[in-house]
């Protein structure tokens, strides 16, 4: 792959000779996906510079790579009818998700400029939500109708492959009135006489899915069967479009994203996470401030605990200052059971009759590790406070809390999964509030039970 | 999609019949995916009752989305000629990882009763690392010499159609010693004259990966442009297989969990996810023990700072109830920061560029998010004790400390990367045990100046 520091310089170096025909040629030798990561490290105008240069398929092939903000500052800076035939010269699922991040004056700009075809196409794919397998598929899909032959069917492929960009993954069969009947593998096209009808030799019972099913459905659809992209269809069973692998990879970062933004409590299903990272501060705190509130009520229900126990705390205050350890390792060991429990159910490698063997190890787990905390612990606390009692209050609690801590973070993920509430959300801040307030009644209970030894 | 609950009953209803051919045409109206989904739901008698019943065709298929540890429980338990067999209808690299999961001497046993060329083929995969490009590629590539003509290629594509289950994605173009030289896509076949060499139209800029890359090397590198396979080669730049987006798929989901494994303090870069899930306690125990020392190590600091300020306590003991509230809101709000500059750092949505950009807008987060935490936690706490000063000395001390944590979640990630240590890995548990010891800290020096009011 690419050294990005040295393209870097080298770029920087050209363009600081202002040597046009240099400067297209160093372009034209690099990958479209180099220049791409390139652009990220050059300043805007150094970019203008450089996508001006450009011819114009390679111009159109770049803004596929480019992230959104870059599309966005480029189309909004060069010559309006270049971006319009640079635009014409992109997929069109490409062309609606850059004009979708456009300002809606600009997009309508762009697409009154297109041919009336093509910008009916993409008006449509605009108005499905961004994140249904609608607005993420591409609407132009290589269909045949069902009556052609083999023959003709090779004929009209060597004519698409010359005149458009179409995908060549999948050939989909049609009626006359674009009903999806079925689907034909390039590979059977080399091993079929040529006389034969597509219908005869069409797969019939094909995957697909519907515009208005979620983007995820889309995606789990393509990894589930191991398909390279999976037709859409509306409510009358036309073909709309193709979500292909590459759109379903993004969708599954998108998610995982989410999942792992969730885990931290953070509300990122109705926030886009480039909102979370440039949207506005106060956006950012509406995602942030439900779980965290949620804590906040968590944690007073534990100053309410300890509160309890103020008779205790005031004959033996030093006992107050094993309570960050007690619930720092309480804390640690309960998340990494509920990460292992959330990440397994997400993936499917644990499923939900494996609950009782999963809580079985984790117990087991918890109580090699808590066993052997609170001895260290117990150790520790007698060495340093010179107080037998003290260590061995202290090394119980810590075991006891880790062990808890362990399986409540076990068990929690099967039973939010159980009731239908998606672990992934909310199972980090309220485990790790619960863990807290039990961990501190335990340790509470222990010192007072032990408080005529301790004073 | 199939309803899973129903087709199990139906399945089960039909395995209680114990009629074989109703059986079979059960199974011959299922994806070979949604059958390994309900295999998961079947015990293991079931299961090889269905598997006895299918086609030797569907049973390659099939076995290819079963998870590891059924795959291996069907071949140990089926009939020895039957599995060979069936091996032989699988790719490459899916036999390579059935026959990697099998114990040696199984998978010997298998090896010996395949065909000599294709048995060295496997035993070559199997001898890469399990998580190298060269371990995860599949070593049957369509590949064509370079003085082949297009019509040539074509007719030898024809047979291969026939004959043979090679994927049909690129057609790599190689000399007589089998090095690499170029890539031809279908489409070309159908827009180039006939009698055309293929040397003539291969793409020589190509991308490729070594054996020896790690599977994420080639994961990036597919996924970055945007390719559905890419090639992999030797010392000698020798064609030896490709690593195809599905495998892609499997290592990024692999990497993920990795890395969400990591966040929450799991060493999980030295163990499979499935041993941690699966494998033996030690193995757990080894795996989460490390990260936890240094959380112990760190909260015995708090205790120490805490420690320091027993005159405080003495005098004022009940000022130790609200040290869950303080640590537990600041590490959740501190969380919240490492994690959405982590995961943007791995997606790339955030770059070391930006640092200063992320810290100076998460600042301002954490100062609202902050500021009103801290007058809920005062005006709660005053009402509460009907304390105005302890009110504000809490609220105080929630304040610094949620715009503390903030800063010191996402300032560390920064920093980590840019001294080359994975921000994924040291993150969570260790700025969470700073960001205790931080806020004790505050919160005993707040108490401490204000005691005089207090008392």
């Amino acid at each position: 792959m690419l050294n990005l520091e040295n393209a870097v310089e080298r770029l920087k170096d050209i363009l600081a000779q202002a040597d046009d025909n240099l400067l297209k040629e160093e372009l034209d030798n690099l990958h479209s996906a180099d220049i791409a990561e390139l652009f990220e490290e050059l300043d805007e105008d150094e970019r203008l510079k450089c996508f001006n240069v450009m011819p114009e398929d390679d111009a159109a092939e770049l803004l596929e790579f480019l992230s959104p903000q870059l599309q966005v500052e480029i189309l909004s800076e060069i010559d309006e009818e270049k971006a319009s035939s640079i635009i014409l010269k992109m997929p069109h699922d490409s062309v609606a998700d850059v004009l979708g991040d456009l300002d809606d004056n600009d997009s309508e700009n762009y697409l009154n400029k297109l041919p009336e075809r093509i910008s009916n196409q993409i008006r449509e794919l605009l108005s499905y939500p961004e994140d249904s397998a609608g607005g993420i598929m591409n609407s132009d899909v290589l269909t045949v109708d069902k009556d052609m032959t083999v023959d003709e069917v090779v004929s009209f492929l060597r004519i698409k492959a010359e005149t458009d960009k179409v995908e060549f993954l999948y050939i989909y069969v049609t009626d006359k009135s674009g009903h999806l009947l079925g689907v034909l593998s390039l590979r059977s096209l080399f091993t079929t006489p040529k006389y034969v009808k597509v219908e005869d030799i069409m797969i019939k019972d094909l995957v697909k899915v519907h515009v208005e099913d979620d983007q995820e459905v889309a995606a789990e659809t393509l990894s589930k069967y191991g398909l390279l992209a999976v037709p859409v269809v509306d409510h009358y069973d036309k073909l709309k479009g193709i979500v292909t692998w590459d759109d379903a990879q993004d969708v599954v970062e998108e998610e995982t994203t989410e999942e792992i933004l969730q885990s931290s409590g953070i509300s990122a299903a109705e926030y886009d996470d480039d909102e979370l990272l440039e949207g506005t501060i106060r956006k950012s705190v509406k995602a942030r401030t439900p779980w965290l509130a949620v804590t906040l009520l968590g944690e007073f229900i534990a100053t309410i605990v300890a509160k309890n126990y103020d008779g205790t705390l005031n004959q033996l205050p030093i006992i107050a200052i094993f309570m960050p350890l007690l619930a720092g390792l309480g804390g640690n060991i309960g998340t990494q059971s509920i990460t292992l429990m959330v990440r397994g159910l997400s993936t499917g490698q644990v499923s939900m009759s494996d609950a009782f063997v999963q809580i079985w190890r984790e117990s087991r787990v918890g109580i090699t590790i808590g066993a052997t905390f609170g001895l260290i612990t117990a150790l520790v606390t007698w060495g340093w406070h010179n107080n037998v009692i003290l260590g061995v209050v202290v090394g119980t609690a810590m075991a006891v809390n880790m062990v808890m801590a362990t399986i409540i973070g076990t068990v929690t993920p099967f039973i939010l999964k159980k009731i239908n509430i998606d672990p992934a959300i909310a199972s980090g801040p309220v485990i790790a509030t619960t863990i807290d307030v039990l961990g501190l009644a335990v340790y509470f209970s222990l010192v007072t039970f032990s408080l005529r030894w301790l004073v």
